[in-house]
């Protein structure tokens, strides 16, 4: 249930996971990567310890395409780290693909980054004039230097310098020569759980406990992992042969839950910031029932993303919630709608109303967000020609307004239509008879009554960090074709 | 909605396509076989028909993989015929892949066929013996060969000759060198839609209208044809330049509509038999609260296809309906699952459920069949681990006790756990604190209050035709490999 | 040294092999038809015989990428056949892909065919007009149809009676449910050696014999097999548990053995009708360097082709032979030439020119044969511009006439030079100082004081066969795309 | 004619290209690349200068495999620079293609490298411990972090800096903003030509020189490009707007031309160190034939590598040259032999020896090297097998006696056969009648008298750099797999 109905209109920025002590450490890491491959679908890697030694392996495509039995087989070791990603294309954007891996004058290093740092420009150039080669062009690589670059003799404390240096979103796992480290923001933007795994290990191995850590709570499920906590922001976590040590880093920030998990990202079987997203969106679409009710005989949802909060919404109004609009799922990745052919087929491969639910009827139908309003129309439109008298739209979010600089790919505020319309102008340009969004209380009440532990930037356009020196135009002098 | 919690238990065999004095012809039947790809995921293939030749394009995959922009492009003319295949595995499958094209004595064939002819081994061996080379193992091409051998001057009476002599259930589409064809086995066993495109073309031809015939509505929906109506049991529809005309054959059967198309193979979103699958489902799901009610606190589907089954239990018993089990659609074709893992995997690559909805809590969940047992087992043991206090199993249709020898791959009769055990036993083997199962009454209610023109011999072993000379034993001693 | 300089001016088509009774049956066919891959690059097929079951594979690609390890074990047997083939393009021609497989009243049947029918049009059209039907638009499939209409009881003689029917030229292998035929055309157009492996099994199945045919003797050499004989032009030899059986065709023909075997198809190390293709061609040599005498400085092959008739050229006449173009044999199947680069990168792709070795030379260039002069031209420029004084282009064969009908794909008349220009008007065009061909005389004498028993048609126009009914436009209503 | 009959026994590693000013950069160096594909065949890189940005492509596989027209349109821009590498296995290698690219402070950087740096590993880990971040193994990562950390502020004096601390083989071109960059080490290990384009670039631009620089003449041949002279040892070659600049870096060494280039690696028709290969191979057959002189009745080559020298013994000794060895190049990459065959395909696969001409012959076989003895042993009994009445075996080098540190990848000390027995333990492991090596004398004269200007270390062990601190052994603690 997460993604949009005509390609993803936001695309969220990885997932990462990491496994300590565990006989089938590379093939946990590889189910767990599956569970959360909806945070970023474009790249795939994985790298494990064994012995003092790191394996990986990593490539474009999904985590089924990047890895079959026989490298996992070859990825041997009782602890590892992954990573999910999403990047923008190219030829060689292997050079970006995660897990990163480097031999450091301590032993190797590998690391996977879910966030967006604010500060790496600065940080990139002031490297590149000490002499630092980068490889790729994401953030982490940024991260790996300067902890490459520290001089302390423990690693730890070099891990601890360089994430004190960095500012924005991150949420990052590591491997190192004997332990797996996880570590989060001060702000905590992005979430990370950490989960047990009380499996007997099935290889005579007495062992002690195995300890995971993911983006998600869902991967914890897939595997039989039960949840322990969140990784607390600004926590650091060193799980190693004496245990699991917890440290934090000195500056303390404000909190800033990124709100949008909970309204699109994660799949709604998580429990992400300590609370069900699937209740959550039910929830919102409650309230969202309740600030903009309208007199109809049915509810549907604009599938998949946008069902909790439909489900939510006819339980409110007590109206009967139907699928008007099925999903066709076989999509596939390489499906290419043929240039020539009958207008609008566009929304159409995903979606199909059915005019035995909707004909003659007036109808709600429920979507988790609106960015820039050219989805909604067509499936408005899609609505009303399967015979429905009156379609009102609901959006189970509030007005998006500003770009996010933290690990959400959105598009910049010119293409944001309620950055840029009146509500009585988008409904006109959706040609919906009605149109209601959530409002900022109303989100508020959904995430618990307060938002004061939440980023809600692209709602509100309250940044919790500067954005001084951050330049969204294109970088750097080497392009890969 | 049309697949299994894991992996499908009911394979339909084909879909089809065909389209009529379009100047989009082959990518309008993409789109086409793009919407039906759920009958069959192995092979697609189109053939047009420029002037008096054929082109063809074939080959193992999805739709979205056999075609691209310049095979279509390639594929020119104003008519096409096209199939979706379920086949058996094997590296030369290809030789069945569909539509079989031929070069006759009257010029060229080609033929995309959807069921199951019963006698196909006899007319087989008769045509072996008469010197005909087959060049696979459907029975599609038995039919081919008939045409091909029978010696009527016309074409026409030639496909009515042959037709005669096929038992079983059949949906298929001809393409001649002038005309594009339409049968339906007098038995209807299998859909077979007739639509109307009223596209003006767009291409300054004067043109007439743009007829197209499917599997399944849901085609016509896609690309935005109109439905006109099913080409009936025993007819032959003749499309070409002087309009539509309609035959039919000689010999009378009872009336015999698969009434699986209802319970599981359709979209829900198709029209089939004159009635919406999805109102079916959810009126299949009303009965069946009538008929098998229980105190428990939530109605929950197994995601997709015993959602509008667990709607309509929930409508009746106005006990509230919820997702408790998360369906994850990354699946993707490649997922091999790692053979050395944790135990029990299995269903949860595709379905998570979750304890935010289900803990403490007694549940209906609603599945629209059950074959073995063995799926809706794990799904039972699921939805306990997540925390549920009672798990009540609601199957949408009656128990399936007999194989399907019109075009359903189903088990054998040994496999059917219907057909084996009494219901206590196999609510037991799923674990589920009680089971019920649709009554056959309520199926005939579901459908309109008779079942006297559908075949439900899977449910009540009533077979309309004669198995006279079946042999489900594997033939011919040609094998790919 | 089989291809020519820049692309291949002749393209032969097909290679067939054949093995009796060996547990590694499809191994060594794998082997043999790698041997022969020169013969034919386009598909290759490998069918066995396991009991009285045929296991088969075929696939567009070279030998090496359409069979591996897996794909062997799994062809289990102790007989079989297999082909390489040259095809026309096309994205089904999969449907023609050798060996043909059939399924007849009489038991499985499989076939593999080098060679052209004269008469397949005619033929064909008979065949399609009594009901058969054909999957592609090989030769093969007629004579496939042929032995499946006969009604003869005995398979051998339903093979007889098809055969006899045909005319032109065929080098034919079939397996059956029970023995490996192979059959070769009353003229011989063709080779088609027989063989025998002495190796002990090593299964420890005390066996008898193992036989193997090939349509070259080099396929022996790699496999260790000894050569016992030709199948002789009219024979049908039937290799079974009983041994070996020789039959022949009624018809008689007068012996017609294509000359271009030893011009050019056949590999220098094959013994073909029974000698040396390698001493052939020096012997060419020899006889060209007295027939056209020059005073050059040394002597030089185009590679690798012209190798053996240089040396002999050399040896004739007493001038050192060398190396001057150095051919480069990384070129793949996938080089594709930039559109935009520096003129006339052509030939050079493949062939370089030493000014080492040619600087302020006379010399004399041999190649195999001349066909429309562009090679030629480019070849002689680049020698010249190596620095070379004079270049004397010598043709170890007779000027290029006539097209073939008999299985060598020929360009049509007009594109002959030496059909159309005068010695003169060639010489200019391809730029050289003096031109010679070898006489026909000279052919006569290198095959061995008499042509009586070839077909030299390119060279002389005198077809062995009649060449009614032959059409040479393109056919079918049926086209791949 | 280059390489050895049963898989590579000698590796060479890379070939670099270069070129500037030129409207089809991209293409003439795909060309070039192609040209001296032999040099390695596990990955190319091509990288371009357009304006002030680099453009970058590279991957695994063939120059022909990596490349097709729409990437080499796209590596847009006048100058670039390219790679051929042979490298280990490993399915990340991708990390070590080449050319390697980086942004520095001074701009874009990037590198292609021929060579093998001997003080590679204490660079290595002095640059790791200053927290410099290794993607690969390759020694050019080294040479780019070199110049990355140092702090001269004119690139080219950071380039001079960063080679004057490298020691061993190194000829390497490089890519800055604004310039092509060419150096060789000291000693002149690695060959490495300069050379002109007269093309009048065909695109209206006034332009100036086209220069170019390529490991072989060969490269220029293709694209037609004109020989200038090499880069001399010790020199950078700065070609930019301006025109050519010369620099020599400071320190000075023993020329030490690896004389194996001219043995067996470079290009027949390539000019190196100013000679002709072809004419070195030959001169040193006809020595050989001196040295060890025998009474046979026919001289024949192991193709392709063999050749020359062969054609030199005959040259001297007056007996006739044959190819009595041909060789099959169907070969192709992905050709593996069945496990389970007949005894002894190895060899054969590639070459086969004609009975025709060797039956009853008393033969001599000139081969380019002998290293570990293998080969060699087998060819001998191909020889033998097909009739030869006595078989003498003639190296055209001298015994190897030592392993390579300065880029050829030959196996360790105790794989080399003539380091661990003596001529004759050798000849009777071989099997053949009599076996000449050529002596150390004879490869000075061949090379033109005296070998004081070249590295014969393979042959007579006298390494012209300190081996200090060469560790051999695996390194590393990341492993792709």
């Amino acid at each position: 249930m997460n993604s949009d109905a005509n390609g993803k209109k936001w695309k969220d920025e990885c997932g990462v996971f990491a496994i300590w002590n565990h006989p089938a450490a590379s093939r946990l890491t590889y189910l767990g990567l599956y569970a959360i491959q909806h945070r970023g679908q474009e790249s795939a890697g994985i790298v494990t310890l064994d012995g003092d030694r790191h394996h990986v392996h990593k490539d474009l495509g999904l985590v089924s395409e990047v890895f079959n039995d026989q490298i996992l087989a070859a990825l041997s070791g009782r602890a590892a780290i992954g990573h999910d990603r999403y990047s923008t294309t190219g030829m060689n954007s292997i050079f970006n693909a995660q897990p990163m891996t480097a031999q450091l004058s301590t032993g190797p290093l590998a690391i996977a980054h879910n966030g967006n740092i604010v500060n790496a420009d600065g940080l990139k150039t002031e490297l590149i004039n000490q002499g630092s080669i980068f490889q790729g062009s994401s953030d982490t690589e940024v991260v790996l230097h300067l902890i490459a670059r520290d001089t302390h003799k423990l690693l730890l404390d070099r891990v601890r310098f360089a994430l004190e240096r960095v500012e924005g979103a991150f949420s990052v796992v590591l491997l190192t020569g004997e332990s797996v480290i996880a570590a989060r923001d001060p702000h905590g933007f992005r979430p990370l759980v950490l989960g047990q795994l009380d499996d007997a290990h099935g290889d005579g191995d007495s062992g002690g406990a195995s300890y995971v850590v993911a983006s998600e709570s869902c991967a914890f499920d897939l595997i039989g992992a039960r949840l322990i906590r969140e990784v607390k922001p600004g926590e650091i976590v060193v799980i190693d042969k004496s245990g699991i040590k917890s440290f934090f880093l000195e500056r303390k920030e404000k909190l800033a839950q990124c709100v949008f998990e909970h309204v699109y990202f994660s799949r709604p079987d998580s429990i992400v910031f300590g609370q069900s997203v699937y209740e959550f969106r039910k929830r919102a679409g409650q309230i969202l029932a309740r600030e903009t009710p309208v007199d109809v005989d049915v509810i549907i949802p604009v599938p998949d993303s946008g069902v909790p909060s439909a489900l939510g919404y006819s339980l409110e109004s007590r109206i009967p919630f139907e699928f008007g609009i099925i999903r066709n799922h076989y999509i596939g990745r390489t499906f290419i709608q043929p240039q020539q052919a009958i207008r609008d087929v566009g929304v159409k491969i995903k979606l199909n109303a059915q005019s035995a639910v909707l004909k003659g009827k007036r109808v709600v139908v429920v979507d988790d967000s609106l960015v820039r309003g050219t989805t909604s129309r067509k499936i408005v439109s899609l609505i009303r020609s399967s015979g429905a008298k009156e379609v009102h739209l609901r959006i189970a979010a509030p007005p998006t307004i500003s770009p996010c600089y933290y690990g959400v790919d959105t598009p910049e505020k010119s293409q944001l239509i309620a950055a840029n319309q009146s509500l009585e102008s988008i409904r006109q340009f959706v040609g919906a008879d009605s149109l209601g969004y959530l409002s900022i209380e109303g989100l508020k009440e959904a995430v618990g009554g307060t938002s004061g532990g939440y980023c809600a930037a692209c709602f509100d356009g309250n940044y919790p960090t500067s954005l001084f020196g951050l330049d969204l135009k294109p970088k750097g002098n080497v392009r890969g074709i």
